[in-house]
């Protein structure tokens, strides 16, 4: 990818920080650099707030999926999101630009894929904002959602000595792209993933860290250690990995949910149906500026396991 | 415009509806149709959301404007719709694709824009997404705000008799848009708009409708009156029209407050240093389905304003 977007992201939070107000409107509890920001708006519950850009030829391909495949995925970023602060969706928003030669056959698909994940989680089309694109389809989604106030689980709490957890499967998503890539027949609708809000809600009070596994296992594991100042071990052999340990570990938008909880959390192996592993543990790291993560092999050699999540397609 | 916007939009309100969760969670006490949408998280106060699409070559061009003034102006799009409901805005969020040359000194430009305007109105950008487009720049605005519960002005408010009124001057963007168009050089940066916070809020009590205007009078008006279900005449000859009567008719971005108040409501011609005209009333209309849109001429005869809303640059 031509954008370095890590480092982008990095720049404009420094910029934010340096520019943002400080006192005086204590509203935002947490902004950039989690699943979602947290704002304080009222007594008694916080508001979660998260978007998502989905962009054809980056993030799908209209030849490869059909057009209400792609509706539900484009909302399922965003409910997954909020499932990964503990959160409940309430309302949902979409901004879509559309080439002027969309057909209607299409938009009409697009938005009974996505109103019918909507119906299925109980949350509102609200709003947003519909334009002409110059080239490709383009869909921002934003999912607002609550939790009791004080309640969002962060991307930051984790602790050395907590275990490591995932639900459901890894890299079965990545898995259907590669062979899609590879000009195979893909049964795609079967397979669709399942934002965990259910499974996110549960955690409350047990998970000390969550976030997605949008990106992949390597990655997003990297960003709750870089957030929570911590390193961990992963056990290759209690990694879910239908498809392989390749793809469990880099292959991204499985959209399960990757949280630690301390040791003394009684951690169930099953959450509203969905399977429960413990796939690691946090640790403390060397130093301040060494926080490794490493992966445990089968005959238990230790490597590095270096953030590979899954690129977008692009182009 | 090769898509019929506002009918999509209707059309996606229709199934939104359809399929919308009716009971249950009466967090959405607004949703698709007004300028935000009003949820109630929390008590005390109502949450405003509002989204707006920004696409390089559809409603900007890089080699007309500086990358700060296109930064700035994307936030005053969202500010804008806050301030059109009466709203203080609290955080925004922004989703941007860049093209993979993009330099950084433009990023670092817009970005200063936007910051600073964000600073000007206390509001901290709390998240968003980034991305690689396939074609021009895509920003994608999120602003929230927040209002007294149940105090939020909606576009629906106005009654027959109601006073008709905007701020500031109108058709002031337009008249730029044009001379740009005609290839002449135009000082862009003075003239940049403001959107209508502080004046909004004042107008909470005050109000009984109100919608900004940024796609041209005559069309917003339109909005206004449909949403009302009432009719209105525009008094040509009250108009704040420093370039001319087309622009202000018609001419969108100016980001100024259009709204109504009933008769006994004393506006004044002033609100936190700006100038406030009285340019029309809101009527009743023939019938059920005939709530014409007048405009009367200096003369005193009477025409039919049509919406002709300033279409956005289209390539």
């Amino acid at each position: 990818m031509p954008i370095p977007e890590l480092k982008l992201i990095e720049r404009i939070r420094r910029m934010a920080g340096i520019l943002a107000p400080a006192p005086g409107k204590p509203v935002v509890v947490r902004g950039i650099g989690d699943d979602c920001a947290v704002l304080r708006l009222g007594a008694g519950s916080d508001t979660l707030v998260t978007t998502d850009l989905s962009i054809e030829g980056v993030h799908f391909r209209r030849d490869w999926y059909p057009a209400g495949f792609i509706g539900r995925q484009c909302l399922t970023r965003g409910l997954s999101d909020v499932a990964a602060m503990g959160g409940e969706p309430v309302a949902f928003f979409l901004s879509l630009a559309l080439p002027p030669k969309t057909s209607q056959t299409w938009v009409d698909a697009f938005f009974r894929g996505m109103l019918a994940h909507a119906l299925e989680f109980n949350v509102a089309l609200s709003g947003g904002d519909i334009s002409t694109s110059t080239s490709g389809v383009v869909a921002d989604i934003m999912v607002i959602g609550r939790v009791p106030a004080g309640k969002a689980v962060l991307r930051s709490g984790a602790k050395p000595g907590d275990g490591l957890y995932v639900t459901g499967m890894l890299g079965v998503a990545a898995a259907r792209v590669a062979a899609l890539r590879a000009g195979k027949k893909v049964e795609v609708a079967s397979a669709q993933p399942t934002p965990r809000v259910r499974v996110g809600r549960r955690l409350i009070g047990v998970a000390s860290a969550m976030i997605d596994t949008s990106d992949g296992l390597s990655t997003d594991l990297k960003h709750l250690c870089d957030e929570s100042g911590v390193g961990a071990i992963v056990y290759a052999p209690a990694l879910p990995a239908p498809a392989g340990l390749d793809f469990a570990l880099h292959g991204g938008e499985d959209y399960e949910l990757l949280f630690t909880a301390p040791a003394r959390k009684k951690v169930p192996s099953k959450i509203a149906g969905v399977p429960i592993s413990r796939i690691g543990e946090i640790t403390r790291g060397f130093a301040r500026k060494d926080k490794p993560i490493w992966l445990a092999d089968p005959r238990g050699r230790m490597h590095r396991l270096k953030p590979q999540g899954w690129q977008h397609f692009s182009g």
